[in-house]
C-alpha cells in the first residue's frame, strides 16, 4: 500500500472549500457519519456509503469517482501540513447539535478555491492530478482525536474516511455476452466482500445480486473487497424474472453437492453466468434446477464441503486457467 | 446438517453421570465456560477450547475424541425427553457461586452409570453407538434458557456447546514425505478457519503455524473451520528453526506479487510446503527468500490480489488437479 500523505497534502493545499473542523460528538454531521457506518437503513435512504482506510479511498480515486466527505482525524490534517504546524486557521469549527447558534462557531472566508497544485514531483506521489483534483473537491471534515477514535471503523494503518456516493448502475437492456457472477443469498458480509474481490481478480466484470445477499456496498463488505467492487458493476436484489432476463442464453454454472460433473472434466471457456449460493442451503432450488453446468469440486472424502468464497475462488481461477491454457 | 435430537436423546437416557443444572450467572463452572468462550489465555491455561453448535460437535465425535462438558439450554434438554417432559428430577441443581453453601443446592444419587443405550434403530439414527457413548460420558450442563441465550456464540440451527481438550499432537521426529500447509503469522481468525477447511478439503493432513498466527483452536477459527480441524494435524507456534526441520527437504511453496512464475505453469504434483502469509504483509522474508516455487496466480491487470485464504483455495486446488490429471 502507498503512503497517502503526499497526494492529501497536495490535496489539502489544492482545497476548494475549507475544511469543517468538528469538536462535538452532538455534530450533526458527525451523527450522519456514524449512521452511514452503522445502519443499513441509513445508506439505502442517503444513497450513501463510507470507504474506511486509505487503500480504499485511493482505489476509488484511480477510479476517477467524486469524493463528498473526506473525514480525518486533527493530528492527521496537521501532518498534512509542513511539518506537524497546526490546522488552517481558515477551517470553520463547528462544535455543538446547531452549530449557527454556537457562539464558538467561527466561519472565515474560503481558501482561494482551485488554487494550483504545489509544485513538486507530482508524478513520483502515489496517485496523479486527477486524484489529487477529486481528494480536493470534497467536503473535508477534521475530526477532533477523540471523536475519530471513537468510531465504529476497523484499525488501519492510515485511518480516515471518505463518504462516496453509493454506485448504481442501471440494469443492462439485454443479456451480456461475458460473464456473470450471481451472488444468491450469502448472507455474511466477509464472504461477500472476499467473492467480490476474487470476482474482480478474475477478470470479472458484472455481479448480480438476490435479496437476502448482504449489502455490497456496506462498509463491512467494502473492507473485504479491497477496491474489487470499483471495477465491478454490481447490481443488487435482483428478482428472479430478471435475473432470468440478465442471465439471457449464457448457462447458469454452480457447484452441487451430488451428481455434478467434475469442474476439472467441464469446458468452462465459453462465457457463463456464475451462481454461488447461501452458505448453509446452496444455490436456490429453482436456479439449481436450471444450471447447464452442474459442478462438483472433486474434494477428500469425508470433508464436506468448501467455505463459499473459496470455492467461489476456484471456480473462478479454474475457468481462467482454462482459457489462459487455450490461448497460449 | 443432520439432526442432532435422536443421538443426544439416545445420550441423555444413557448418560453416566447427572446433569448439573445451572440457574445462576454467577455459578463457577458458567464462569469457567464463559472465560474458555471469551479468553485465549484461559483456553491456553486450562488446555480446553469450546465447539460451538451440533455440527461441530458431530464432526467431533465421529473422529472418537472424548467430551469433556457438554452444554445445552434448559428448553434442548427437555426436548430429548420423550415429547417434551420437563428435565429429569435426578439432576443437581447448581445455583450460586458457592454452590455446596447454597441452600438451594440438590444433588441427587447418580443416574444409573452405563446404563444401556436405549432400544430403537440406532444406525438410521446420524451417527453411531460409539458417537452415543462419547456423548453420554461427558458432563453435562443443563442451562437456564436465559443464561445460555446471553452466552456470546453464534446463533445456529441446534445451539449447544461442547468443551473438549485441545488437541497437541507432538511434533514428527522427521519431516513427512506429504505436503505440508504454513500459515505464517495469518491474523484474521476467520481467514485461518476457512484455509483450514480448504486444506482439509484438498486432502493436506498437517498445518504449521509461526508465532502471529491467530490461535487455531479459538471458537471463531473453529466456527470457519467446520470441522476441518478434526481431520488435520495442527502444531501452532512453530519457531523457525523447528519449522525448517519439520519442512526438511520439501520444497517451500509460496505466491509472490513479482517475478513468479505462474501456478498454472508450474509442476504441483510431487510433494511440497506451502506457505501462505500475513494479510497485509505477505510471507515472511526468511521464508521467502528460501521458496522453491515463487509462484503467481494470473490476475487481471489492474487489480491488487487475492485474499490469503482464496489464494490458498486457488493454489490447493490447482495441485489437486493436476494430480487428479496425472492419475487419470
Amino acid at each position: 500500500m502507498s503512503d497517502p500523505t503526499p497526494l492529501l497534502a497536495h490535496a489539502r493545499q489544492a482545497l476548494r472549500h475549507s475544511p469543517v473542523e468538528i469538536e462535538s460528538a452532538a455534530n450533526p454531521r458527525l451523527r450522519h457519519l456514524r449512521e452511514l457506518l452503522e445502519s443499513g437503513r441509513e445508506r439505502r435512504r442517503s444513497g450513501q456509503t463510507v470507504l474506511e482506510g486509505w487503500h480504499l479511498l485511493e482505489s476509488w480515486l484511480a477510479g476517477g469517482q467524486p469524493v463528498l466527505q473526506l473525514v480525518l482525524p486533527r493530528r492527521t490534517f496537521q501532518q498534512l501540513g509542513q511539518g506537524g504546524e497546526p490546522s488552517s486557521p481558515a477551517s470553520r469549527r463547528e462544535h455543538g447539535r446547531s452549530p449557527s447558534a454556537n457562539p464558538w462557531q467561527r466561519v472565515s472566508p474560503q481558501r482561494q478555491p482551485g488554487a494550483p497544485i504545489p509544485s513538486g514531483n507530482v508524478a513520483s506521489m502515489n496517485g496523479n492530478p486527477e486524484m489529487v483534483a477529486q481528494a480536493a473537491q470534497a467536503s473535508w471534515l477534521v475530526l477532533d482525536d477523540w471523536l475519530f477514535d471513537q468510531l465504529d471503523i476497523m484499525p488501519s494503518p492510515s485511518p480516515l474516511l471518505a463518504v462516496v456516493e453509493t454506485p448504481r448502475p442501471a440494469l443492462p437492456a439485454s443479456a451480456p455476452d461475458h460473464d456473470l457472477v450471481i451472488l444468491d443469498r450469502i448472507q455474511d458480509p466477509g464472504n461477500v466482500g472476499t467473492i467480490l474481490r476474487t470476482a474482480a481478480a478474475a477478470g470479472i466484470r458484472t455481479v448480480l445480486t438476490t435479496a437476502g445477499t448482504a449489502a455490497c456496498w456496506a462498509p463491512k463488505v467494502l473492507r473485504a473487497g479491497m477496491g474489487g467492487h470499483f471495477v465491478l458493476e454490481i447490481h443488487e436484489n435482483i428478482p428472479l424474472e430478471q435475473l432470468k432476463a440478465q442471465v439471457g442464453a449464457l448457462p447458469l454454472a454452480g457447484t452441487v453437492l451430488q451428481d455434478g460433473q467434475s469442474l476439472y472434466a467441464s469446458d468452462l471457456r465459453q462465457p457463463l453466468a456464475w451462481v454461488f449460493g447461501n452458505e448453509g442451503e446452496g444455490i436456490d432450488p429453482e436456479l439449481q434446477a436450471r444450471l447447464g453446468c452442474r459442478l462438483t469440486i472433486p474434494q477428500d472424502p469425508g470433508v464436506e464441503s468448501l467455505n463459499v468464497a473459496a470455492s467461489a475462488a476456484v471456480c473462478l481461477f479454474e475457468q481462467r486457467r482454462q482459457r489462459l491454457a487455450s490461448a497460449s
